[in-house]
Order: structure tokens, then C-alpha cells, then sequence
């Protein structure tokens, strides 16, 4: 099966999660697409620096046909999802059909301000537990709470990113994937 | 100190590969630049389907002025890294100088090319040992050899952009670095 997934892209994004996210999602046979909030396909730039372009905007987005919505960290990055009401609408839309919605470093602060996480378990960046209000913290790399999946930092990404794998393709696509990629895992 | 690092952006390149090395020797300080072997600087599309922008362009690479060279991989990236006369210039000049070079995944394969490594250890992706000639061959995740390094696949990436932090900055700049990105190195 291959899933429909969108990756939002925010100017100040975290390069290593956006890209580690996508890339491995892509290796594994999904069908996943970088989406910017702002109004057209332009370079967005990353937290370190790094442009990169978008795939589609916010606003090619129709959540019926998406099965998972992930949402790269960084600081800057994580600010802007957070300050974008579209985006919480479509986490808000996902959430109640039950889709997976992940996020990782700052920005499960996001799903914490959309009031789609209380009473869930989840985990973030350490510089980022003050935002985790009406959630249970968990200092664990990677937590997968029903159709939440929360990760730690950009050195945690390919955790993640397999994680994602594992719920949407099982075990063995994550050994497939991994044979060409090496990641510790 | 502050190197001057210039990772080349070949068609092809592999996202994580290349957004790893640069975000990580950003993040510790280092001048880095992304350059494009195109003779514009205009989006590049990497090996899952990524477009990235590059800093400069070759034409721009002043050996004189650079520290360290950083070659991504990729299947496609590399043999177009292989393919230009340009960099296998700048290769043998900066080696000549004793500068330090390195290459993760396939890219490896671009150093031996380029035989400046002869004699030396030097790793690669499992995939492309096949290159690996009149060099010896080692199957650790990353190898330093002199001012040669190498690393085997995007998985090893943290572990590779870290040893030239290492290298660059000392012990004590890694673990600052890493108390930011949580990578198991």
C-alpha cells in the first residue's frame, strides 16, 4: 500500500527532519509530497540556512485524500505551523477521521496548540517541554500514541521516519528500506 | 576556528546525505557552501525527487580558500560528481595541499577516480565496493585515513558529519552540537 502523506514546510524548518522524513518515506514506496503554507511553489529556507522547494502549497491540500500529516521541527519553523490557522484546521479535520498525524523536535508544540493531544502521551525537544500542556511527557526518542507519532530532535529523525514506515508498511519494508540506508535503528 | 567547507550538489545528490553534512558543520560553526557542478545557481534535484538551491556555483571554488571538501552520494549524484573534469581538478589540487576531502555512500568511488587514495583505507556504500580499487577496503561506518574521509550510506551520515566536526573543532564541539540534535554517534 502506498500512503498519502504530506510533509509541511515552513520557512525556518529543520533541514535534517524535513529531509530525512521525506526521503525515507519515499524509499519506501509512499506517496509523499512537501507542502509550504505560503501561497505559491517558491524556495522555502530551512533553519541552518538551506532552500529548498515545495512540492505543493497549503492550499492544494485536501484532506480526504491524505492518510498522514508530518510536521518538521527547528525553532522558527515550529513557530510559523503553530501561527498558521489553515494548518490547524487540517490537523483538527485529520484528527477526528482518526488519519496519523506526527510531528518532531519543537513541533509537536503544534498539535498540542490544535488541542488534538490531550491526555495522549508524547515526546519532544528538551529545549520544548514547557509547550506540552495537557499531554504526558515521555523523554523517550520515539512515541507512537494511537494515531500520534511525536520524536525527539533531528538526530532522532531516522527512528522516526521508520516508525512512520513500520505503521504503514510493517517490519519488513523497514529491513528492505534499511539495507540501503545503514541507519541504526 | 572557522573552516571553509564546500559540499558539492551534483543531479542526483542524496538529500540526506547532503542536508546532514551541511546542517551539522553549520550548526558547529563552519563556513559551509553548497556548490553546484551547473554553471548557475539554480535548484538541483536530488536522488527522491528533493530540489535544493545551491550557495555558489564551482566556478566560484577558490582551492586556496577552502579547508575541506564534502561529497554526498547517490547513484545518479556520484557518477555525475565522477563525470566532471572540474572537480577531479579541485580534488587532486586540494589533496596536493594536504587539505582534507571527504565522501559518504557511493562518492567514495569519486575520490578513486580522481586516485589521490591510492594505497589509503577508505569505506563505501555495500553497493559500490566494485570501485574500490587500489585502495583497502573497510567495512567501518566511517574511516579516516590522513586528510581522506569516508562513510558508507545516508544511515552512517551523523556518525561522518560528526567526525569531521571532530576532526575540525575537537570532542568537546561535537558534544555541544549534539546536545541540540540527540544523534546516536
Amino acid at each position: 500500500m502506498s500512503a498519502n502523506i504530506i510533509v509541511f514546510m515552513a520557512t525556518g524548518f529543520e533541514e535534517m527532519e524535513l529531509t530525512i522524513s521525506v526521503d525515507i518515506l519515499r524509499r519506501a514506496g509512499m506517496n509523499v509530497k512537501i507542502a509550504t503554507l505560503d501561497g505559491t511553489v517558491a524556495p522555502v529556507r530551512g533553519s541552518r540556512g538551506i532552500m529548498m522547494l515545495p512540492d505543493i502549497t497549503i492550499d492544494d491540500v485536501v484532506c480526504e485524500n491524505i492518510d498522514m500529516i508530518i510536521l518538521p521541527g527547528g525553532v522558527e519553523g515550529t513557530k510559523n505551523l503553530a501561527e498558521c490557522k489553515k494548518l490547524a484546521d487540517i490537523l483538527i479535520k485529520m484528527n477526528e477521521s482518526g488519519k496519523k498525524i506526527s510531528a518532531i523536535c519543537a513541533a509537536p508544540a503544534v498539535i498540542v496548540n490544535a488541542k488534538i493531544a490531550t491526555g495522549k502521551t508524547l515526546t519532544c525537544h528538551p529545549a520544548a517541554v514547557e509547550y506540552m500542556k495537557n499531554v504526558n511527557f515521555s523523554e523517550d526518542r520515539v512515541v507512537v500514541d494511537g494515531n500520534i507519532t511525536t520524536s525527539r530532535a533531528a538526530g532522532t529523525t531516522f527512528e522516526f521516519a521508520f516508525s512512520l514506515v513500520e505503521q504503514l508498511g510493517g517490519k519488513e519494508l523497514v529491513n528492505k528500506v534499511n539495507m540501503g540506508v545503514l541507519a541504526k535503528i
